[in-house]
């Protein structure tokens, strides 16, 4: 998993059925967990908003719980404040 | 998840069995959501235009409803504009 | 998999309910093993200390033995003292 | 997918059972789909020859139909000519 | 696949159940095949020994055929002398 702060979100009004519903946010992840500081989009299971520090999984675990969404990144925690 | 523009397509008229009727697209991921800019090929099932900006899965999410497929990227919503 | 020092661990009260009980240590992959020395974080199941040295397994190994809870990546041994 | 060239192939004698009968090609990514163009190896599924521009599915999009087969690359079509 | 050499092994006395008896070798990417010459530790299936060019599979692949193991990398073939 990777942290990283929630930094915006984007809309699509036209997309997969079954991403109806799914809150996409764009992460940054922290610079220390980065080679690049690419950003990503991962979808928001927890209710994050924009600026808070968030845990990451990526790749298939992303779909644990929701095996019908073509996601591969989502938010599964958010960090501690007082934490990163 | 990542965004990125559709750039351009290609043709492969010798392919797998289970790729036939798709279509094969061309995209560049945004300048911050990429280390390298570098290009790759995406699977369109949303109808995606050239010059638009989509957002696109990566890995096993994007055989999501299309498992006979060997596919590692698929277009799964298109950005709306002023968004990005 | 990759080997890496176990440089500190996160705390996310608020966090996906198959995660909870689960320990998260941030990992600092061995210089030789990261391009970029980006740190990552990994569920603990054997009961690493900080400052150990462990091996990760990540992507979907992660999750055998644990289907339900959506990591990416765990430490599944501790090196030998002596060893790297 | 990534768009590649075969460059090359390689023999294997001492390999996993279930390997037996495959053919092992190398593939050079087109500079524009790699960041570094590192190249890699690939299962070839379709017939493609060396000097072939190629399209490649990575991951577990690469056991599509062959589940049984340590695999994590395959060449699932060939570009036509006079595009890309 | 990547072809790499194997450059050493490691010990991991405290481990992962499902990982006892296997044998955990160290890969160096051959340089034309990795971006960053990074390092990495495979299973062994084969009996590679140190010092041989061999090829490994990463990922989901290296699951097949045990996938009880929460391995990211196994090594499926030892390229044959005279090649790479």
């Amino acid at each position: 998993m990777v942290i990283g702060k929630v930094v915006g979100s984007i809309v699509s009004t036209r997309k997969c059925e079954n991403l109806v519903g799914n809150k996409f946010m764009i992460i940054e992840p922290l610079e220390e967990m980065s080679a690049c500081a690419a950003r990503f989009v991962a979808i928001d299971n927890i209710g994050a908003g924009i600026g808070e520090t968030v845990l990451v999984a990526t790749g298939s675990a992303a779909r644990v719980g929701m095996e019908d969404s073509p996601v591969d990144a989502a938010i599964v925690g958010i960090v501690d404040e007082g934490q990163k």
